[in-house]
């Protein structure tokens, strides 16, 4: 009988897919009754499709297979203050704004952009999915250059710069400037990728050429500067050009190639690809999928091929579900990167994050990082206090909501909560500058510390993900609900998991206090900076011997990789390290300076079971624990590799 | 009795301004409650001030004689779309937003304004006076070099500028950039003044430095561009500096003595002051007073020392009153110049402006300009069309409103209305792209037409003000309803008044029906171009034989100039030009090339009873009239200077 019934739905739901446009009565639209592949632009149409949607209360969207171009130039826009990323007014494609049970269904559509536009933008919405797509831009905003030489006499060290046509580019007053569809870019954050591995090539940040240096001669006359009254973010792009200059001087050899001078005498080799992005403050510009103010958010089978910031990024949302999502090069582009910044982000949310299945390849910056964000205490005055953002990334950001419990901490001394209050309210004054009011009196409030809003954390799973070839890190952690991160492949620039906690650069808030990590494969990770750092680095801002961390277990996990830092704890009132196998791979050289595992300021650690690799002679270093130190049964094997 | 009663009202008027603060129900704020000449900063004080206006319905605020300061950290920010400025998002000192009955009396007051800050934002308010009061910036948004020498030799012209410490600045890669608080400015966008003048150095654009060249040599690479599919405005900041680079290249002698390299071989005289604001789409960042949507607004007794843009631009507002409202710089600053834009601007609005005793003086753009905006029809669908905005400094603009009466041009031929259409509705897609929605089918509406808000346009009537040393115009006027222009003196770098009818660069809508001019004094002026222009000037975008313009009278001015065109007119159906007096003035060269009347495509004349100096030969010229011409009673007087 349930059979039967199951049957009759899913033919319904045929009908429904395939007549719903003759029928004014049902929920479902068909794309193609708006828009169709050979539209130049499909984004007038895809905005009455919206429109339509909306007013008809319709509960489903179904795309066409195929390819359909969006230009950002009739496009719905809004000013967009985003997390991690470049605010200010933003083109939309998808502006799902105050949506209520939506899916869109791409049916395997190809979404290629064309300028500055948000491919989908969620907010204030709730059930919203969407599924079965890929997002694409015609020209990335990032620029890729082939090197094609290199000079043989280190005093004059020069770098020739192969272009293909999918960068236009000009030379400015000796400076290489990218052109993209309405904005362009520089030589600076730039890292090179090794095609003979497809990840960031070993330990090149020596390499790195140096995008800007501090002017040098006496060229300044800045002597009657206007007085500074507050603190200034010497980060925010109207500042952090001060007093530099380029210092890598183009000149064109031919079409197509390009001499740069003014790099570091470290030279790259040949066929290395160095991924170039421009000024901080001007390339994260356009994320994939940004999700604000929502709830009940699934993004299922789909890949974002490039991306001018993240993959997605969500902000103050609750219960968001990855299946499938995917963030990689399309092949057929010959990219070396997909996005300039993150594959995922997840800012102030609540509820359950949960990712599976997801590839994450060839990004610009970490796989994901959850957390929440410090606003710094300016001004107090009874229950209200004025309160600044720290970092231009988050200016405009929603801190709190009426009701959640903020702790604040001493930044001086450690992310350890020394007072909590509850919020009444709170109002912007400007995105730099919020007014806070206390439902209590902030007795103990003091100016300069820092609040963190302890409501706005979410649990987390990430299952069965590939996290691979990306420039910087894994997945940053700093949320202490739940988190269980089990049968991912890692092998990252940098580490492949790290729980921060700092607030004197992000200002990004959090701490974990029961994290598992179980089942995981750690294949080469670290192999960017000069020296590697753990694969799993658990930090602490200050150590004052607060344990700012809780519960951490890492059990049943394989790490195969070229140097023995596996695990690096400070702060953390209790380890568990089990039954993990740690070999060497040889896929780069041995390093084997650290301990396998380095415990600083840990309450209690159980280092139980664990097989690590002859050729990673030391097994463990710890600072003594005022717990308990179970430190048996591990044991060195056979190296896997010579 | 009335005369009584008069004294007690008098009585009570003292009282309240005296007691106020200590009396919750009376209606008037003294602003010494909230802060003081002795606060650092006195925006959050004004903040707490404005709020307390609106939530008590307080109808007059008082401030004591003093000097206050206004930093931008902790001012209130909205975005806002600014015509004629750049656009984005603004820090205000005074955000009056949604107030109605508000009188502000500065009682003398100075306010110095610190970084990117709106003094006065006047926003969806009405019947709002301000009063009493001089506005400052501590550091201009501008810079001004003096010329302390030039080279000898014209195969390598140089210049070498002084520059005092209140314009601090750097040499980045050999450009010259001033640093401001939160923003910079290079040498573009800079004119000559001549201090033995105080005006715009005579014929100086000659001499004035090219800022940018095109890249010349083969150094781009651009083969593979972008498709685009929609027309580009290459004067947005996004697209015009595209393939130019800096030709000016700065190199410092000793601190505060910078030698640039790159001018052309016309140099120009020492002493001289180079006045620079930098790239236009970042020199109108914050004027004086910004009103928009608003309707009975007076601002009398107030003189703006500098504004980064105009010193009052007002946007779809109805009836304004601008009594003494002066835009000079402030002796003791020793600057050149005050505001880096117009002195005034009004753009789409209604009811009538009326300015009486300003002084203008100085200002880096016109007196003032009064116009509507053209938008683009791009694409048509029965009642509704889609609109472009052409220029950069237009876009989000509020075209019209329902029940407005737009007409159509044809760009491509005149100004002349060819449909009429009444808006139902009209909704911002971007701030590029509008979609308007009309009561009727629009069937002689063609795509690439113009449309123009002729419901849009004021009165106008400005009287004994004093418009002198301003780079650019007096004032352009470009609207059809009665402007009476009476009792002002001029002497400005172009044209004293102007009527400019174009639509290929500015989008710029407008022409005159009922315009006087009388018993005004012009003086020197047009004395920046190489070749003068008419100290009049009617024109018109195309000739067809239209007449574009309504009736001019232009009676009992008289003129002391070195130029003898007085008055050119185009495509006019009425040109009244009589009783006027016309003098060469010996303060420049005389310049006798043109007519002192020139009329081209005028239906009909009256040239009667004028005087004109013996130096200006040639009196009339005209093109045949279909009407008819009277050209009496016009004659010869001695010159007055030799």
């Amino acid at each position: 009988m349930s059979k039967f019934r199951y049957r009759i739905s899913f033919l319904i739901l045929i009908c429904t897919g395939v007549c719903a446009s003759s029928f004014a009565q049902e929920k479902v639209l068909l794309a193609a009754d708006f828009i169709s592949e050979k539209d130049s632009d499909v984004v007038p149409g895809v905005l009455k499709l919206l429109k339509e949607a909306k007013d008809r209360k319709v509960s489903k969207i179904i795309f066409q297979p195929g390819t359909y171009h969006f230009y950002d130039d009739h496009a719905f826009e809004k000013y967009a203050f985003i997390s991690n990323h470049d605010s200010g007014p933003r083109r939309m494609a998808f502006p799902i704004i105050d949506f209520h049970g939506l899916e869109i269904d791409g049916g395997g559509a190809k979404f290629i952009m064309h300028g500055l536009i948000i491919p989908f933008a969620i907010e204030n919405s709730s059930d919203i999915t969407i599924r079965n797509l890929s997002v694409n831009w015609f020209r990335p905003t990032h620029s890729e250059l082939v090197v094609a030489g290199v000079s043989s006499d280190a005093s004059d060290p020069y770098i020739d710069f192969g272009i293909t046509d999918q960068y236009p580019y000009e030379i400015k007053n000796g400076e290489l400037i990218f052109i993209k569809k309405g904005f362009e870019h520089n030589l600076e954050n730039a890292v090179y990728w090794d095609r003979a591995t497809d990840a960031v090539a070993f330990q090149s940040r020596a390499m790195t050429p140096p995008m800007n240096q501090a002017v040098k001669r006496s060229v300044a006359n800045l002597k009657d500067k206007e007085p500074i009254l507050y603190p200034v973010d010497n980060n925010d792009p109207a500042f952090r050009n001060r007093s530099i200059e380029n210092s890598l001087i183009a000149t064109q050899l031919s079409p197509g190639l390009v001499r740069v001078r003014g790099v570091k005498p470290n030279l790259p080799k040949i066929g290395w690809v160095l991924v170039a992005k421009g000024r901080n403050g001007y390339n994260r510009l356009a994320p994939a999928f940004r999700l604000i103010r929502s709830e009940r958010l699934q993004v299922n089978n789909v890949t974002v091929h490039h991306a001018s910031g993240m993959g997605l990024i969500a902000e103050s949302c609750r219960d968001i579900t990855l299946t499938r999502f995917n963030v990689r090069p399309d092949e057929a582009d010959g990219r070396t990167i997909a996005t300039t910044a993150d594959a995922t982000h997840f800012v102030g949310c609540r509820g359950e994050i949960k990712m599976e299945e997801c590839t994450f390849e060839n990004q610009f910056d970490d796989a994901t990082n959850i957390h929440g964000t410090y606003f710094e205490v300016t001004d107090l005055d009874g229950k209200t206090a004025g309160l600044r953002v720290g970092h231009f990334q988050q200016t405009g950001y929603e801190f709190a909501r009426p009701g959640d419990t903020v702790v604040a901490v001493n930044p001086r001394s450690s992310a350890k909560a020394l007072t909590s209050l509850t919020v009444d309210s709170i109002r912007m004054i400007n995105p730099r500058y919020f007014r806070i009011y206390f439902k209590e009196t902030a007795e103990q409030l003091k100016k300069g510390f820092y609040l963190e809003n302890i409501s706005a954390y979410p649990t987390v799973e990430i299952s069965n993900s590939r996290i691979v070839n990306n420039r910087a890190r894994g997945f940053l952690i700093s949320t202490p609900r739940r988190t269980i991160i089990q049968g991912n492949t890692f092998s990252n620039m940098m580490s492949a998991i790290q729980c921060p906690n700092e607030f004197t650069f992000w200002y990004e808030s959090g701490f974990v206090r029961d994290l598992t990590i179980r089942n995981n494969t750690f294949l080469d990770g670290s192999y960017g900076p000069p020296k590697p750092l753990a694969l799993i680095n658990v930090m602490a801002h200050a150590d004052q011997g607060e344990y700012i961390h809780g519960k951490i277990v890492i059990e049943n996990n394989t790490f195969t990789t070229f140097a023995s830092a596996i695990l690096s704890a400070q702060n953390t009132q209790n380890i568990i390290f089990r039954n993990n196998v740690i070999r060497y791979s040889g896929k780069y050289p041995l390093n084997a300076d650290n301990p396998v595992v380095k415990l600083q300021n840990v309450f209690r650690a159980d280092i139980t079971g664990n097989r690590y690799d002859a050729a990673f002679k030391n097994f463990i270093f710890t600072e003594p624990l005022p717990g308990k130190l179970i430190d048996q049964s591990n044991r060195q094997i056979g190296s896997a590799s010579k």
